[in-house]
């Protein structure tokens, strides 16, 4: 057993929903979930560790000195008002460095939600159209279990049908059907990205907006637009820097990407 | 244990002939067997999992937006009338991803089949001969457990001496060897292909009909003829867009091939 | 369980200091600590033989003919006076070569070092900066469990704030978190090094410095100097190589390169 | 436990010699090993399968149709008169494909032999010193467990000092170390080869020799001569097949390199 859930609480919960959201394709999923974390002050109550992680220590981006294990986590947060689910998610640094750790990730998870009888699953990603994406809203595809969860979130604005996706990689596809054969329905959510962008903001607001509406939970996005607007910065940064590597100067300070530890 | 065979139903079955068809060289075994299973009405009666297929998820070609798990499926066949086994068939959308899962799972098989007594395994699989075949019919190469064998499908036009076969890779040779050294006498049937298709309709059909002569069994070849035409325009789409693009013209909408999920 | 400790004596410790030297960038980490052995005459107790190492066979360095396995080692050292600890030392030719062996060494060690009641973890690499040092005295960089450990260390030199470093590869860096998860605070300090040179006798210098404060124990550099100066001739004589090689000059005798046993 | 060894009978051996020639450099284990278990007419009486093998199976190179399964096999033969020592051979098709799989099989075998009390392992592989051979007859380098083996083999011609052997990759060194660990003690003999040859029949014959001499058996050397012919004509001509590439002479028929199989 490589796998290991360590249990800092446990929580009574009532039929939950789970939302999961690992790094991937424009961090869609990632960012959104930690979007939904911050805003709904949820809760951690267990951490994944997997030796099908990367053998890598990060430090806190803090710069204080402090390191980090490479982990996946889980919170939860409970509904404030009738109408409303309790809800269980995921976050992580990063999903199985290698195919088989994806199944042996996603079992151990699938079998602690059952342990919380969760109701539905909900994971998120992104899908790579290979264009840049100019509107402010982007389109949220959607891959379901079962027919049922088709007509649901194509309510409310998921478009499953037609679409050009005819893989799912990872962790968002395979706790699906996963849990599917374990009796839990799920959907997957992909926010329309270009592909070219290491975080897409705009499609990570299409994705909490669809999920919010499905919650029945306002989630304010005031925050959301600003960290969009630094990731924004950080990006153009990025394309300023690859324009003057392509066109041969040299004068940027290169240090930082240079440190390496052994 | 990895791998793992999820039993649907337990059919009573009498000293079966097993029939194995997984993707490989010019999808010969795949798509041999899936029009066995089609035209026989063969039912489904195990799926087999395993954390040696692509950590991936399908979404069902109608895009209708369902997922489906990458899995190996189980059939089962039985007799109609005296002079006619009962069969049981494997089909699947994927072979292991790794060297040692191939031994794993050709080795749950082979147990879930010594529980049916299975009294022969036929494998099939393609035959990559470099050159373009036009001949309507293709020869069936074999190879065999024991002299007993060759001699029986020698009879029905197998071609197993001076062939140029070195090696057999993948679960087609690894289940007859394991099958053999448990007591269960089996070959390998492979169809002639250029090895330049993705899926080869002539190959299929001359395998198809060497086993059904071996298993006295009629099967109506109307279908696979509309397949393989249906397949052979695919097929010349391909060909068109590869000469495009060797000739540098860039004007086929690639949308399609883009899309990636994370 | 492919990773086992040979335990050859069971030393009776007192709270003991770990110290882990294993290959790696500039090979401060093993340098520094096979010196830290053989000063402090060190002694061993326990060898660690995985099969994530390399499945390969040394021949002692002395050319006499005898093979030598593929290990890590476990050295102890006992206070010779008060306000001095008890110290562990792990050495070794080798690293996992898989990243999940990463995990299962580093494991196994710490529940080793459990039984001994460890006080503090300290771990050696370099960090590359990627630019040739000069100087005399190269900076050490730290990265802790906690801030304490930072606190502590930052007394006596080590640089913690405002580095580049972004992540700890390898042994360092897991075996402070994983003992931090169980209890054991730890840091991991890291010599400032090129990254271009195959052993860094000076960064090794720098970080040998702190631990001597660290443990109020005075190691005698001389003979480190020594063999800096003998490895600097090597290194000399690699970049005339280098030199010769990229000029085109062939006349070196290379067959000492070109052993190879299979 | 993914290795496993089929024991066909179990022999009464006393205190036997352990003869190792797996497939390596020049082929010189594998051709020296095959060639005393027929000369001695060795009896085989246990077989190795392990998921580490290549997932392949090969076919018969009689060409009748047979498949034949990737294996290790184990050969014993007893001492016809005094002075002599019973001996068990491992021969085989293949070495682990992964770094982990050397261990595993290494151990099993090891375990295997530990049963028969076998008192002393001997390896054998080819080192490559990267030129042609001209001299009928190849240096025998060596590597030993313990001081005693040099001695012993130093005196019948195999070389140990100065050698520019540093190390010993995959099941010849690590037997050695293995068994050395468990009380057995073992000497690996390493033909010189050019290192350019698939095989190599003159190292392959000095090898031989060496151990005809300590096992105070004759070995007839007549039919090595033979193989040593025939072989040489195979590498003439992949040798002018060669130079026919190299012209871009192509005329020749390739039918037999491209048949694959899926």
């Amino acid at each position: 057993m490589t796998t290991t859930i360590h249990v800092l609480e446990k929580p009574k919960l009532n039929n939950p929903i789970f939302i999961e959201g690992l790094p991937g394709i424009g961090y869609v999923g990632r960012n959104a979930t930690g979007y939904l974390i911050e805003e709904l002050k949820a809760v951690k109550f267990a951490e994944v560790y997997s030796d099908h992680f990367p053998p890598v220590v990060l430090l806190e981006p803090s710069k204080k000195g402090l390191m980090i294990p490479i982990k996946n986590e889980l919170y939860y947060w409970k509904a404030k008002k009738k109408g409303q689910s309790d809800i269980i998610l995921l976050i992580g640094d990063s999903q199985s460095m290698d195919p088989q750790g994806h199944y042996e990730i996603t079992n151990k998870v699938i079998e602690l939600l059952k342990t919380y009888n969760v109701s539905k699953l909900i994971t998120i990603g992104g899908f790579a159209t290979g264009k840049m994406i100019e509107k402010r809203v982007c389109k949220v595809y959607g891959a379901a279990s079962d027919e049922e969860q088709i007509k649901i979130f194509e309510k409310i604005g998921v478009k499953f049908k037609n679409t050009n996706i005819g893989q799912i990689i990872g962790a968002s596809g395979l706790m699906i059907v996963e849990g599917h054969r374990q009796g839990i329905p799920g959907v997957c959510l992909m926010g329309e990205t270009s592909g070219m962008l290491l975080s897409d903001p705009k499609s990570t607001e299409s994705v909490i907006e669809i999920i919010s509406k499905y919650l029945g939970i306002k989630i304010d996005m005031t925050k959301l637009e600003q960290r969009i607007k630094e990731i924004e910065k950080v990006i153009k940064k990025i394309e300023d820097l690859q324009t003057k590597i392509m066109s041969g100067t040299k004068d940027t300070k290169s240090d930082e990407s240079l440190g390496y530890i052994g």
